[in-house]
């Protein structure tokens, strides 16, 4: 957290280093018809489709006019031509099937909205690579690696399934998304409101950018997590960082803190140690974003409640820097080795490959500026504030791009949205980026729909027996709102005819 | 108009050739800081302050950042800090000084609505060339020029005034513009809507895409105000084409031509023939934009009504091919000799040279890919169909670009846009461009003012003690609506604090 690369890692940590272990079932499935996600209620078959569309590489300019094959899903078990609808998932960073596979809710409401499934990858992640293998070699390859060019292939997909889908052109459209893929489906909602008649933006931090929220407010609400899931919990983890520090003035600290962390590669120097702190800052927030109420398998396979499990070993802030450490690190194998089969801890890596790294640095250092801060005070992490100027010299070193950090705000409107309509903004109190979220109505179309005891789009997760009843009565209210928006849709319809 | 070459010059008939004789009070005055402009009324002073911004040439990508001036124009005299508005002109095709010369309605309305006028140019057109002179040297450099980055200068430039000018941050922005212009109008409160809250778009062929009107309607209005203008009138020019033909099979017959149209320069071979017909079609076309009910001088000086001027000369059909070809040449210098200082007809020319040609001869050939035909029936014209392949083909030739003629539908709606909210469509009944507009009401706020007696955004035009009734009521009904969106504004204003 200390030093600027860390916070390039923070603000990668939508899509956080790669895997450790992805669990194998779930790698070789990615590339069949049939894919099989897990509940705590058993095996839930998912079937689908896997489809190709040729999308311009650069919608917003005709000089080079080339094509890339944009990867997308289809599951039309319960669609109805008569009276149905298109549920319509935006994707985000990372592998379309790896989203597919978990966003249950969208599997669990298909037959009553007798809805056809449609999970799009966002382009520069997965299979749709705008230059194959060349799509990150440079910022020239990355040119096109933006929101608005996203949102565009969205819409021409659409227009091209209503127009090749017998049945599907006179069917209402509603997207929905989670994380950035919940921005993007309230953006677009607002930029092609001609195209979805609504949006259901789940965890969506469409204000995380500029000064719209403080930037301390994100680690504010990690640190919450971790105070109300055990005693002393936060506070043995703010006194953790000084102790690491102590710690690392010697040589003899570094092996230390290499040998009791069971560290893959050996601590040598200050770099190191701030890469570790960055690395152990990333799990807790990680352990925030994926706080369920059940054993789950999203960023890493994980017991229910983690953050209870892992503040069972942070009850003493008090003990001596060696005993704390060692707690720390019983902590964080709760999170890197609940499956029991971690050799030793890698510090670059954080979650699961199947989100694309690569390319959300880049957006990071692009369009999607966020700033966060931490203080020490209200947050038990090092006290770090926001500097932009470093942050763009960073990204100019790693990318040969300048951060534009009031874009974001010019083309979607910031807090100034309210002349636009259907948008529910679902955001569940655990979760860190609730805090840069719409949390409150804006009018009576633009709604927030909050889950107390939910994390990161619980709400988007498929059914289970451990589910809080906030996070079902968000699931239904959101169900209510987008059956009105297709009912009004077909009285729409039927007043043109 | 009977090929390609023709269809490529009537579609960049918005912004046709370059001027024959721009008076040269105009020409001179368009580099100082006060502005003159002649009303039937006597000449009413204009002053305005000329201002740059430095926006970025690609909004949409972040590799090359590099940026360019874009020039817009600031008229305050009327402009109140305490419950006042912007009026911002969405500038289109040409030299904004031009446009804000020709846009009285603005200067007219300043004082009742307390309002700053802003002027903005579009790029690639006048000052504003984000290449400067290599702009349009090949399709890399033009790979900039499209409404969506014009519109993201529009909202760049709002965002700067607001935070720059003292007093203008809480007031409320409304977009004006007419023809192109007034299609960035409309598509800027579509997709901006956090930064405008209306906006009024003048005779705006939105619809002119695609197959969301028929190819022939813009041609048949065309004939139409010919036919209503004097007796015989379309009649005699449908039956111009055949004598020219006729005329056209030897070389005698173009020598007297040439002579008898008293051409600049002589017709030689098929292709002139046919250029000299595009000519003459896009002097009716220009003819019916331009038909104002007073002495006018916006494409050319005119006498008032002046297609009316045109069919003095144009009454009977069935005389010699000599006689009705004298009578076509006394028809065309209405249009071009009404200063009586033409010395000959130049038949690459139609208008000012203030508007760009170049610019919106690429933008025709990329988004902005509006079909137009003929059948010689339903209109005065020699039949011509639209023939997408030969489009692009010559697009190809000229520009080394396609036409995507599906975008602007995908992009902006189509006529699927009735979710969008403070939108005065306004048309004149003569104008041919109403034929792709909209005419009639979509929703309550999307409301549509047809000016039975009115030319091309004729309601954007100074007052003039010859205005129609039909004119008065469209723009003091505008300006109700305007003084509507504003009370909202402020009331929403009051509301949050």
């Amino acid at each position: 957290m200390g030093r600027p690369t860390a916070l390039l890692l923070l603000l990668a940590f939508l899509t956080p280093g790669a895997a450790i272990r992805v669990p194998p079932a779930m790698k070789a499935l990615s590339s069949l018809r049939w894919s099989t996600s897990f509940t705590s209620r058993g095996t839930v078959a998912k079937k689908y489709s896997i489809h190709y569309i040729q999308q311009k590489v650069n919608h917003f300019g005709f000089d080079a006019d080339k094509t890339f094959k944009q990867r997308y899903l289809i599951a039309d078990e319960h669609w109805k031509k008569n009276g149905g609808s298109i549920l319509f998932y935006t994707g985000n960073e990372g592998d379309i099937t790896w989203f597919c596979n978990n966003t249950g809710f969208m599997w669990d409401v298909a037959a009553q909205l007798k809805a056809m499934l449609v999970f799009a990858e966002h382009r520069y992640y997965g299979e749709s690579l705008p230059f194959g293998n060349k799509s990150f070699t440079d910022s020239r390859h990355l040119d096109f690696l933006t929101s608005e060019q996203a949102l565009a292939d969205f819409a021409v997909l659409i227009k091209h399934l209503k127009k090749t889908i017998p049945g599907a052109k006179n069917q209402p459209v509603i997207a929905i998304g989670g994380s950035y893929g919940g921005m993007l489906a309230a953006w677009f909602r607002m930029k092609y409101s001609h195209i979805v008649v609504g949006a259901l933006a789940a965890s969506a931090p469409i204000w995380h950018f500029g000064n719209l929220v403080p930037c301390g407010v994100f680690m504010e609400i990690v640190t919450k997590d971790f105070k109300r899931s055990g005693p002393n919990c936060s506070e043995t983890i703010r006194s953790s960082w000084d102790a690491i520090n102590r710690f690392a003035r010697t040589g003899a600290g570094l092996r230390w803190l290499s040998e009791n962390l069971d560290l893959c590669t050996a601590l040598t120097n200050t770099q190191d140690v701030q890469n570790l702190k960055a690395w152990i800052s990333e799990t807790w927030i990680n352990l925030a974003m994926v706080d369920y109420p059940y054993e789950s398998d999203f960023l890493q396979p994980l017991p229910a409640w983690p953050i209870k499990v892992v503040c069972q070993y942070l009850k003493n802030p008090s003990v001596s820097d060696a005993q704390l450490l060692q707690n720390i690190f019983q902590a964080l194998n709760v999170y890197y080795n609940y499956s029991g089969q971690a050799s030793c801890l890698n510090i670059s890596e954080t979650t699961t490959s199947s989100l694309g790294t690569q390319g959300w640095s880049y957006q990071a250092c692009t369009e999607m500026v966020m700033p966060f801060c931490t203080n020490g005070i209200d947050d038990m992490f090092e006290p770090h504030s926001w500097n932009l100027r470093e942050f763009s010299e960073d990204c100019f070193k790693q990318w040969g791009v300048r951060p534009r950090p009031a874009w974001i705000i010019t083309m979607y409107g910031g807090k100034n949205i309210s002349s636009h309509t259907n948008i529910i903004f679902s955001n569940g109190e655990l979760d860190p980026w609730s805090g840069g979220g719409v949390t409150k109505d804006i009018t009576d179309t633009l709604v927030a729909i909050t889950i107390p005891e939910g994390a990161h789009h619980l709400d988007l997760r498929a059914r289970n027996a451990f589910d809080p009843t906030t996070v079902l009565l968000a699931r239904s209210l959101e169900v209510r709102h987008m059956k009105q928006w297709i009912r009004d849709f077909y009285a729409n319809q039927r007043k043109k005819h």
